[in-house]
């Protein structure tokens, strides 16, 4: 299966089916068919499909049937256009864009906006290109946003790859580009920094969407500035008033509902309470993890939980086709059952619950009762996306703490993890030295953190301290998801598992594994960038339960613990992280020293 | 003035603006804006405006204003999006596209979707390029459709020009071109015509909005084969249920307030009472004289209209704002009061009788109280567009309608004009024979009508019979307007006035003249293609208002006469029409004998 023809080259086609003189490929009869454009049910209609793409849409389509023609009986239950992701990284996942569509299918999730920003930070703009030819090799519709920001914080980090403004206009003529990633650097905009606007002006250029993210909660002047700058959509909204401000300055409001964020609930009532126009919200998930994806769904989550919050639910199914499909320029394409749009469209016995019981993808059966019934074809990844672990092996001595000449105790800065949340506290902590050597402390629960560098082997190894994961006994965890650079982090009690920890992700090629009491307790392979799995969701997400697990049983109580440690390197979030240039402090963007002078 | 420059270009002065580090051309200060993308009004809200576009809009602009800023009180009015008319035809007016322009400025229309449908039929894609040059000049937003159909009834008449797929794929790379003109050829695209399918194939090929006109009220399979063939809007319907079943199948319900056209208030009601989603219908004028633009308004009219029919004042307005926009991709550029659009705006005390107080264009003040503040630039029409009545003068004898030998009298067709109605009826007549000439007889109210060929000088006249407009004594009326080939009709009762009438419309260059009693009664010059004066609105409603008045004064009583004229050779609405290849049987499509054997 391929991308369908373009509604251009099958007209006569469309046009001969409508009308009698052909037959077609598929009928669904007897459907109360959900109409987003004008927000109605109709009763008992028919849709008839040819070439991928709907022909007749109407009270009877039984002209359109032939010998030829599978007829498929809805029975009465309703059919509702496939559901549109309008902003997520398929990264988050684990799971390359192949096993990923695999695993959203049976969920009714036909069409997902993509950003694949971390292979970026690893890969560049090949990583991307990668990404962007599998996603066209899928059953489903995987339009990808063009990563704006690797370095997301120049300066602070060296990325394995940058992005510059002439990658940018040269992704733009990809068929499968559909704009530009969320444009992260928004002081950038809001000072006018060259290359952030010029990264804009190439999208703006070729006609194609600029993704925002404004993250600060402060909507200051250097908000209105960064709308100016041309962002058109912005998930980064957390309060009714963020959503309601970016609509009224022209943007699209994008509600996150992902495995870690809970954005709808609070800012839906902007629809709900406050009566605005839902034209410009657009539901979308950012980030799903694969246990996400193999227990609780993926956008029919999100749909369901804003009927949940309130919507009423054709509201809730326009946040997450028409208007999707619109934002991005793509409304005669995708996003509703309508003739010309590719046929994709699920069958559901109620629209509350919104039980997936049949998908189709561009007119073919692709799930049904939760079962995938075709191929997600893999791309064929090359060795330089599955050698990205680009280190030395390191020794336990490579994670040592040298304390200054004579002392006994030493002060230190450490990264406080704060539960639940992504910004992390700028804490100290007086430290034993023992052999010259700056100590950790399960009292104090510090731990050692380092980040390995591992794009270009040059042997870096940045030491640290970090508190908050409760690790006890002689433990590491070592993981190359590391935002958004994408180096090695890791953590740990004993240098001695650290070293092995490391070692063991070199030696797979990337990805978490969990290291106690001189064993390997768990690991999650991720052999692609060191970001994703080429195996099935339920593989990986049983792996990634298993290290839970295992972080548990050294004695980390942490909820999402795992996340937290993949963004200790995420040095545009306050207040204090690693990166292969040192320890940053985040509130005054510049690399700091790790011990204290007292 | 001319087109702004892209946002793409002007990205760092409007950051600099936005942030204050530069100043604002213009802000206006303490208005209620009117946000139609939620749908809401902002009290006290300002706007600034930098390179013709919004920079800022917010609750205080102050940091925006240096000593250069041009500052406007509202002093509390409402601020609304300038008006965009979603379809419609200049040379409707009669008036060239500046002079179109001046006169819809101070009722707030600041965006026109143009279709040059008219001047096709006379000068071809060299007509439909001097129109869009034209529309670029203008301080005002002109987007162009190219035409696609013409002639509109191949082989029933001969247009001056014809547009082929070739014109429309060419047309699309010019900078004004916006999509394809209004496929009113529905049979042909419902039977897979392949120039009709190619024309909507290189109009989305090019990424651009193809224009509906599906002129029958029956809705069948032809109907839904026609909308499979790609057309994205319909401007035809009548009643509330051809709104709601184009909004069904994904098209944009366009409702007309026109001069003639008055099919708002039967089809609101989708909205209104049965509660539809408004995002796809939009409100467009199609055609408007002269004298309404004078004497009555434009899309403020619509609006008005809309308003008083029920809707929402802010409904009505994203109906000739935003939706307009949205459907022609270009919710980016116009249709908001948000940053980086084109600063398009109305300053109004009232937004149900909403008086046109301020207008502003790209940031300029454009006309003030109904005044016009601004030029209107005219293209430097060549001769080749003023030279278009190409034919020999004509005497009385070409009007001569033989009858067979020896006949005292003779049954004809004749085409029977209802009062208000585009459709005509097809009557016959007993008419008296003299001289072995059929006889008009003003005691049945039954004239002469020919149609002078005059795009190639070829020196056809074709005669016949013409039934309702009560004219009396010796007169004649001549147009160089008759929908859609543009020939000239001439309606008399007097042979010599007949031939008068013609021959000084082949003097000056086109237009409509009323002769009687061997006379001049009055004259309206269209010296443009025989379709439009290049003299203002004011003027052009005066001539036309004094031949309203002559055409009474010869006995013409019918509502709306001058229209009915100016549509007797369109040979695609029933039942009987008039072309250069004689009478035509619109309900057979084929050309029928004048006189009938009996």
């Amino acid at each position: 299966m391929s991308i369908p023809k373009p509604w251009s080259e099958v007209l006569p086609q469309l046009v001969h089916v409508a009308s009698g003189r052909a037959h077609a490929d598929v009928v669904i009869r007897g459907a109360k068919v959900v109409s987003v454009h004008s927000r109605e049910v109709m009763e008992g209609w028919d849709v008839a499909v040819v070439a991928g793409r709907f022909a007749y849409v109407g009270p009877d389509a039984s002209h359109c049937i032939g010998d030829t023609t599978t007829v498929v009986e809805a029975q009465g239950r309703y059919l509702i256009p496939g559901l549109l992701d309008g902003h997520m990284h398929i990264e988050s996942g684990m799971l390359i864009p192949a096993e990923f569509a695999a695993a959203v299918i049976p969920h009714g999730t036909t069409t997902m906006f993509t950003d694949p920003h971390e292979i970026a930070n690893v890969l560049g703009l090949d990583g991307v290109r990668m990404m962007h030819d599998e996603a066209l090799l899928q059953p489903i519709n995987i339009f990808t946003q063009m990563p704006s920001c690797a370095p997301s914080a120049p300066g602070l980090e060296t990325t394995g790859y940058e992005i510059t403004p002439e990658d940018v206009a040269e992704a733009m003529n990809w068929p499968g580009i559909v704009g530009l990633g969320e444009m992260m650097n928004y002081p950038g905009v809001a000072h006018a920094d060259p290359k952030m606007l010029a990264e804009i002006a190439a999208t703006m250029d070729a006609g194609k969407t600029v993704g925002g993210h404004f993250a600060s909660p402060v909507l200051d002047n250097a908000f209105h500035a960064y709308v100016a700058g041309g962002p058109a959509d912005d998930h980064e909204g957390t309060r009714e008033s963020d959503a309601i401000a970016r609509v009224r300055q022209g943007m699209r409001a994008m509600l996150r509902l992902g495995s870690a964020w809970y954005d709808v609930e609070s800012q839906i009532t902007a629809i709900t309470e406050k009566g605005l126009d839902p034209r410009s919200f657009i539901l979308c998930t950012d980030d799903c993890h694969s246990g996400t994806l193999v227990n609780d769904g993926h956008m029919n989550r999100a749909v369901r939980h804003a009927i949940d919050c309130g919507a009423d639910p054709l509201v809730a199914l326009q946040m997450a086709t028409i208007n999707t499909a619109t934002h991005f320029g793509l409304e005669r394409e995708v996003g509703s059952i309508t003739p010309g749009r590719r046929a994709d469209m699920i069958l559901t016995s109620d629209l509350r619950t919104l039980p997936i019981e049949v998908v189709f993808a561009r007119g073919v059966k692709v799930a049904e009762g939760g079962k995938l019934l075709v191929d997600c074809p893999h791309y064929d990844w090359p060795q330089r996306a599955r050698q990205t672990v680009n280190m030395a092996p390191v020794t336990y001595t490579d994670f040592t703490v040298s304390a200054p000449e004579g002392a006994n105790t030493a002060t230190a800065r450490v990264i406080g993890v704060v539960e639940n949340q992504a910004p992390t506290r700028a804490l100290t902590a007086d430290l034993q030295v023992s052999d010259g050597r700056v100590m950790p402390d399960a009292a104090q629960d510090v731990a050692q953190i380092a980040l390995v560098e591992r794009h270009r082997a040059t042997g870096t190894v940045v030491n640290g301290f970090v508190s908050g994961f409760g690790y006890q006994g002689k433990m590491a965890l070592a993981s190359t998801v590391a935002h958004d650079s994408h180096h090695m982090i890791v953590v740990g009690t004993c240098r001695k598992m650290m070293a092995a920890a490391a070692n063991r992700l070199q030696e797979v090629g990337g990805g978490i594994t969990l290291w106690a009491e001189g064993e390997e307790r768990a690991l999650v392979e991720l052999p692609i960038a060191g970001l994703m799995s080429d195996r099935p969701a339920a593989e990986v997400a049983a792996k990634a339960e298993k290290l839970m697990q295992a972080m548990q049983d050294t004695g980390c109580t942490l909820n999402n613990a795992y996340m937290q440690h993949s963004l200790l390197a995420l040095v545009v979030i306050p207040e204090i992280r690693i990166s292969d240039l040192g320890i940053v402090d985040v509130t005054r963007f510049e690399v700091t020293d790790l011990l204290v002078n007292t």
